[in-house]
């Protein structure tokens, strides 16, 4: 059941790299809900690969194909099942990769747990392809949660250590049109100086991570649930499905360690007969509850594990340390695409919560 | 259903700060594991209250009493349940709760929640006392682990700023026994600033948070499965319902955003027969499955929300801003205790992963 | 997990027969309902055991006690959590069980299953004792449910053959109020028949089983879901969890298999504004899914397997035939106190499924 | 997650009748089982509708496309998906139901659920079409099972009221060979007259249900758990999801509530060193746990509700009584073709008790 994430609704991935499909099923989704397609095409988009330079070539265009649960631009009630066929795959890349992991993927755990019987062509269901019907689903919720004054957009805070700013967001009062559209930095400047980084990152057959930031805006208060099922619970249990990610912290997370209570605490106000925070180190969330400011978290991205230099892996057959050279093209940063996974994610978890 | 955790088991917590009793049930265990209740008292004696100047002085003896699934030592495959009595209750410490809510706690988000039925009194569900029966789990899965030889153990890695070190916990292979019993550091001298540091702030009518960091070691490679069944989503998940918790990382976490791939790689390595990486900056997981090296986790605690200090509140009555004054006595620092309770929620999730 | 139901509410069942305490929890449920502890006892009362001749004599006040989730007459949010210390247990009646097992009784099974370390004192976690918990959960659903015009209430419709009649329950407006109180029967001639049965098989050093059917009445239309969480596998789920229920058909049940459709086909009419059905052979469930008229179901019970009668039994030890004789003194017939049970069972499925 | 089942597998239907395809994704099957796509072919095609004069004509091939989870004949540990698309789609023949719902059909409690949203082409997601993915995941379980010598085989046991027998199987140790392969009957004579009685029912425009008697063999002792994961449990919870069920019994079922103690009770015996009992009216369960004995249980399906006769129902839309005709051609007895239903849900429900 590890591929199934859900209270009130049940998504399911499915697929491999490099199988004849990657798909979702999504149920407990009320019926009649409307479906924009062009407008979930247009955020698919943002995710698939080769739109730029910055991204692997490998060319998939990503067009959804539903089978079940929408009806005339409507959800009917039923689950909904989308597909999409894999066009570019199963090649001769990975024939190794079996017998000599790559240091930093899931090839050797995999080996372990299915005792050889996995797809290991391109990762096979540990692919970042598997974020494609995440972001179906994530694109579905994002358009019902607009519908309610909810929007969630994230930019990318930092690459390679280079952070977006100095101007940043407001946590009290985000500016999310602030984000640009093709690179979403708040900051130009501090976008070039990320292209730069992972420009010369590439060229020197190495990757770089980074971070991502999420704001959800329009929020409830009221949202999730004490202990096991509070919003920070069901945001990390979907954000750690997502490949890569090492890290995540809530409001001002691993800098709230370091502040005094006096500090940390959020002062309530009362604002045009509204209860609001003075400040939002929280993050919109107290007690695992939305107390209906911007809900923030932010998300750590290791560098691609694939890259082009030589490494030092072992042979499983010989049980003896070799070299490995990784062929193929390969994203040098997956962060730019990572953005909009990381809000599919946030508005899945955030949707189920509302249902 | 907020408060059930688990995949195999089943933990369900129970109990406000103030009522009749805390409790848990834990289901799914198999029969046959022996239970030592004086090791048991003994853990759950590091997490109870009144211990130290650093904690609270109310006074829990938090001794449980097994109503169901245990006979004569061993558990009997029936539903393990267990209860603490409360001694310490309902006072009018906390009568204007529900008018003012108190920054940084779950005050006003669960009386938007709960419309006013709630158990206001120390934080009702919401309170730290609810991790008590956390531990009574945590503590005897904690056993079953050592006898396969799996050992969780946790440091403050920081209080107040301070870190543990320069000393610190190699993560290819930790010594858990350079962490002291009493105040869980490895170098004693960064303890005393620790402990300087929260001294200061009790003075100051102020609170301080911290870090904590859990190491697992002798685990198997191949527990935890692919995208939302992950060790790191799993942990996650539990980790999150210890109140105050605000960030969470696996490995070097947030740091991987800022290394090279070359770098972040954990290369493999033939050793004595075994496959071992090299460094460990993912934390023993990969593709949310263990790889048979250390698992290691940092856990960001934020500050202890109730301090003497005057704070701005709200009355919801008046919907007009208004000074808040906490009474009673409070821990200025909830990272000393919270170390066995993370201890208890990563030996959940990894007895869980193990059935 | 085997012992937690539910979808949107989750319940716990946990203790042993002649352990400290039987008790529940029951999560999930919304703040602000009432709770009416006289009247919950006044249901408890009705399936407590040593209140008639027709009853065992084990004597059990069955009064619970509420540890959290109650405050001031309503419920606060928190999970439930209510006990009932056993006193009347552990003798030396059961000693035996673990070699010899009863026929009908899970002794053999939870001996394999739990490999000799099951509680096998008066059936452990398999006892009808059990059903006190899941009355207490039952008898405050029944309280919520009749709060929005929802009633639920069973008749024994057979024992030993014995059908309750002539004059039965019109499936399509059937009066309640005609099922008497004490021996809850339609028709009393047929009752005192029953009963003649029950002291006969008592007299015999035997025992008798029965059938008992439930209606719900003031459901409203829309109420369940397609395939596996449909009305009936949610009832299902839960009444095959009470003790010696081998079967469960819903309106005409298995007299469907004999009809044409012509006649199992219940006919859409409107009625005062309202669509009913003009029969009921669907016991209002069409789908899964409530169509606004009674929900019926009947609920077969085996004879209680506990007679005084020598039985074929083994030693397991000896892997030897051998006679055995239980001791103890046991209800001759469990369908009158299976009665509120199959009412609570209903009332949990059916307020799980408004929620 | 209606169309969710299962409990350490996780098995989701998604489809509607004249989508665009039918299909399932099972997580949670471990890596390196074999699969005989052949064998599967010839079990899905018992269920597939045409194939002779009793079952409807709609033709659909019902070869299952596999997208995932399968890799060179055996399964990779990532989940399995697999579609059937659909051929005979959307005709005019539904238009009208969303505003005459069909008696007997879900047509109703649909447009109540889904306020005339849910695609109501054929039944939309409630549609017998349904158990063609169910029998997919099922006819997987089949195998599997097969390989640890549990074999599963249902025969009719009634159709229109008339029985198979009078040789009927054995429940201590039936020949499940006895079971004719086209129309499976124990006794011949009987099968013709079952026959018949569908063709006289056809011919005046009607039709006929039936019970279905489900066998499994060579289960070990100790599988299920105690309460609401019971055998019976688990078995109920996927039956219920077949279309036209409405009753479910165990072992002798509703018989047993007719029987006494001493008849009831199954003696243990030692036969060659093992544990069997004298007769099996437990139907091979007991406490919900499986003593090693032939698991046995019995459906009963109504019939058909479509029909070519005149009824009556209602205009929701004038709200006003109308005849309704119904069109296009339907199977005038489901039962044959829920014979491998019925194994497919046993199948899974047991295959699910033993990971």
């Amino acid at each position: 059941m590890s591929s199934t994430y859900g209270k009130s609704l049940s998504l399911t991935i499915f697929g491999q790299s490099h199988g004849a499909a990657v798909g979702m099923t999504l149920d407990g989704i009320p019926a009649g809900l409307p479906v924009d397609t062009e407008k979930l095409q247009y955020f698919l988009n943002r995710r698939a690969p080769g739109q730029s330079q910055f991204t692997t070539p490998r060319k998939e265009e990503d067009i959804p194909q539903f089978l079940s649960g929408i009806l005339d631009g409507y959800t009917c009630g039923a689950p909904i099942a989308a597909i999409i066929p894999n066009r570019n795959t199963r090649s001769g890349d990975y024939a190794n990769l079996k017998d000599c992991p790559r240091p930093g993927h899931a090839d050797y755990t995999a080996q372990i747990k299915y005792k050889g019987y996995q797809d290991s062509a391109g990762g096979g269901h540990f692919s970042g392809r598997l974020t494609a019907p995440l972001c179906i689903a994530g694109g579905l919720c994002l358009q019902w949660l607009e519908q309610k004054g909810i929007r969630i957009r994230c930019h990318i805070s930092e690459i390679a250590g280079i952070p977006d700013g100095p101007a940043i967001l407001d946590p009290v009062n985000p500016d999310l049109d602030a984000i640009k559209e093709a690179f979403p930095v708040v900051n130009e400047d501090a976008g070039e100086q990320m292209k730069n980084a992972i420009t010369t990152a590439f060229k020197n057959s190495d990757s770089v991570g980074g971070i991502v930031e999420c704001f959800a805006t329009g929020l409830p208060a009221g949202l999730g649930d004490p202990m096991f099922d509070g919003m920070e619970n069901r945001i990390a249990q979907i954000v750690y499905g997502i490949p890569a990610v090492k890290g995540l912290e809530f409001g001002s997370g691993f800098a709230v360690s370091r502040l005094l209570g006096s500090e940390n605490n959020d002062p309530f106000t009362v604002s045009e007969g509204r209860i609001l925070t003075g400040t939002n180190h929280a993050g919109g969330i107290l007690g695992g509850i939305t107390n209906g400011m911007p809900l923030i978290f932010r998300v750590a991205l290791k560098p691609t594990p694939s890259i082009a230099k030589i490494q030092q892996s072992v042979s499983l057959s010989k049980m003896e340390n070799t070299d490995l050279k990784i062929t193929g093209r390969h994203d040098p940063c997956i962060v730019l695409r990572a953005v909009p996974v990381v809000e599919a994610a946030a508005a899945i978890a955030i949707f189920d919560a509302m249902l």
